[in-house]
């Protein structure tokens, strides 16, 4: 008698090289863990009975999806930082905002983008931000998500007022409290529930913080033996930054100074060279790409193939929703596709299995999750979603002369088709619906805390006048 | 006492500039026709009661998504024609496919695509292709949708066999039937239904005709008032035989011999340069721009942005499922919106209230249907859908500093957020379920239309051998 066992359906393991599929397989759960996962009958001779049955026949059954970079923490800032340009995203639109908010709003907001990911398959988070002492504590340990988190380290008090053709103000101090904070972080919450959350380094970019300061949290990550998560060649202000201060590159100076190795999870990378490329991959670092985040703030297209193609290891993320405007995975795969194909004008790019893989066991390499998810496997924790097929945009199933669900999975899907999310053993969404809290409690929290935000932050945002202010004096919107 | 009543909501009329935004809005509509709209107190003094009230407090309502290209034919070879190369793609993916289709298979095909459609917030579908008869009168006008439909007039036999690098045979007997199918299916459904049906003609593309028989077109759209849905400058294929024949490109043939004129709905243009643009706008061509099957077939974008800049009128559509892979206009909002941003580096380009207006008003006027819809103003039919906005990726609404409803409606959406379609004053999708035709019947018949199919051509496929099947081969996908 086990836990739980899924019977029938279209199964994509993701062992091997390829999205590993099982006609009419199964998958026995004990524990939270797989016990066993192969063709229907030889696992069901296997197990005997299951206090838990989910029928899965004509349905896809596949890992969790991981969103390998996303800040949940300012959601319900949605629809505000669009269409301007990319000058003017951060200073007139992201900070005017930020700039109020509290840890009680972030976590409201945080709950809403787990909300939306979850009930697009996301199971495993890798979120960036502050206050997720609270986010770790409120959203993912109560919403039965798995999560990376960690806590921006910066020494820079704020990048408004802040001249980016001048080398900025350091201040030390506040990077040793930020490390504090990091610390602080790991040793609460590290490993926490059995490696429901895990902790790394967040150092926010290279020209946030001074050299030495880099490398302390290089040796902390070391000692600890922790990714780093840190967003790398960036272009704009970084780029500008680090020519000024040492006239190189952001990619060249971190070489230089031993910073790159394979604990580095290299956020965006859209401003490296097809050489600084290579210099990455040979130091083993993992890129993340957030290809609809980068696409709408810069206009621009990460070179994800690129960095797929020189042999490195990629994971594909949402970003955050007031860039990208939504955290859905169906969509950030189906955008890495599209925006890769056409940035090499070769349909041929990145092929839905490759993406899938980014988007499952890959993404799980990429950020230190490899050893628990991101294929169904024995010996793995059950992080699990289930597709009803029998929806137009996934009709028709075929299986000759090839097999077509791959390819829907990634040019069809959107998200809504997600039934069933299992997470650790547990069905935290069913029939589509998500159980652990109510999600109208959930919508209503975010609005009211937007509403609150707007409240404080609407004078600021007016006076920094975006570029889509026009559009609303013009009451074009 | 007036037919229906829709109470509340934010009303986006498309009247004027914008997206014509009326806070707690309403509109009145009888025997289909929309009689009043504006704010609900004002409305509501206007008219008496209502037989059918629909609420709409909190949530979106506007004009339905006009899909300005689709062939809905083919959409049970869903998943099977993505990943290849672009010189594969229609020799060996679509091809092997169609080869083996027939009325009977079409029109279950056309089904399929249309539930997606309408599902996700389509109500006219400007639908291309052969068996439009049978698609007229068993699809369009039974599921109750609007349409635009013609069939193919071409004078090559098929596409298989020929050496792009000599000149077609052409077979001028094939062309003077295919003008009499046009005719016949014209005067059988040419503004059907107080213009649910209306009917064009669909000369297949410039390298497909003979010069004669592309005037003789001409002609009768002219005489019969119509317009022409016609593939221009796509490049490849047709560039190739344009040159050897005329020594010229594709546009500028079409102007030499007078074919370019406001009645020409051009699709796709990716082959034209801006010169060329600029001479189709001077000639009142509307553009309509497939992003997410020009991505896909070809890793290229096509130059909507470009074509507004020039002044020129366009509309998005989607294509054919076995491209595109699916039928979804949201999902060809945010890709029109997205591919156009990166094309020009600049992501201030097509702002969502703009892509919003292509996919409504200005998709209408494009294809003749300016007079009936693509706005909600008095006097026009009452082709509405409403959407519910109490969903994760669409919270939270934000009213000030500026309204982020038309931003999340582009950046957000994805489909799944519509809940009422109203076509013609009919209620056609309620709470999400579309309610002519069992949804479950429609899925079922497609599946097992996509079995027979498949029985037919796998053998062709397989021998076209494209280089998907390779991933079949080593079991991949």
């Amino acid at each position: 008698m086990v836990d739980m066992i899924i019977r029938g359906g279209h199964i994509l393991t993701m062992k091997g090289n390829g999205v590993g599929y099982i006609e009419d397989g199964a998958i026995a759960i004990e524990d939270g863990k797989i016990i066993a996962v192969g063709r229907r009958g030889e696992v069901e001779s296997k197990i005997g009975g299951a206090e838990n049955r989910i029928y899965a026949h004509g349905k896809v059954v596949m890992p969790g999806l991981i969103n390998a970079h996303v800040h949940t923490y300012m959601t319900i800032a949605r629809g505000l930082c669009q269409d301007v340009p990319e000058i003017e995203w951060m200073i007139k639109t992201v900070s005017p905002l930020t700039k109020h908010l509290t840890p009680e709003l972030a976590v409201k907001s945080s709950r809403l983008a787990v909300l939306e990911g979850v009930k697009t398959g996301t199971t495993l988070f890798s979120d960036y931000g502050p206050y997720m002492m609270e986010i770790n504590s409120e959203v993912h340990s109560k919403m039965g998500v798995r999560a990376l988190t960690c806590t921006p380290i910066s020494e820079v008090k704020s990048l408004v007022g802040q001249n980016p053709y001048e080398p900025y103000q350091f201040d030390l101090e506040l990077g040793e409290r930020r490390i504090k904070e990091a610390i602080q972080l790991i040793e609460k919450w590290h490993n926490w529930g059995n490696g429901k959350i895990r902790c790394c380094l967040g150092p926010v970019a290279a020209d946030m913080l001074t050299k030495e300061t880099l490398l302390k949290v290089k040796g902390i990550a070391e000692e600890l033996n922790l990714p780093i998560h840190f967003h790398l060649a960036q272009g704009g202000r970084e780029a500008i930054q680090i020519k000024i201060r040492y006239n190189t590159t952001t990619v060249r100076y971190l070489e230089s100074i031993g910073f790159l190795s394979e604990r580095v999870i290299g956020v965006h990378c859209h401003g490296a060279s097809d050489e600084e490329l290579k210099i990455m991959v040979d130091k083993g670092v993992k890129m993340a790409s957030c290809p609809t985040a980068i696409a709408l703030i810069d206009g621009l297209i990460s070179p994800l193939n690129q960095y797929i193609q020189l042999g490195g290891m990629a994971c594909i993320g949402s970003d955050q929703a007031n860039g990208n405007n939504t955290v859905n995975m169906f969509n950030e795969m189906r955008m890495a596709a599209i925006l890769n194909k056409v940035k090499h004008k070769d349909p041929t790019v990145l092929p839905a299995w490759k993406i899938l893989r980014l988007a499952t066991i890959e993404g799980a390499q990429c950020i230190g999750f490899g050893d628990l998810v991101g294929s169904l496997e024995e010996g793995k924790r059950a992080d699990i979603i289930i597709l009803n097929l029998k929806k137009p945009n996934l009709t028709p199933v075929i299986d000759k002369p090839i097999r077509n669900i791959t390819f829907n999975l990634v040019h069809s899907a959107n998200g809504s088709e997600v039934e069933t999310v299992i997470i650790d053993g547990k069905v935290i969404v069913e029939n589509g619906v998500y159980k652990v809290i109510s999600e109208e409690d959930i919508i209503e929290d975010a609005q009211k805390a937007s509403d609150q935000l707007m409240d404080m932050a609407a004078e600021d945002y007016v006076k920094s006048d975006p570029l889509i202010m026009k559009y609303a004096r013009e009451n074009i919107i």
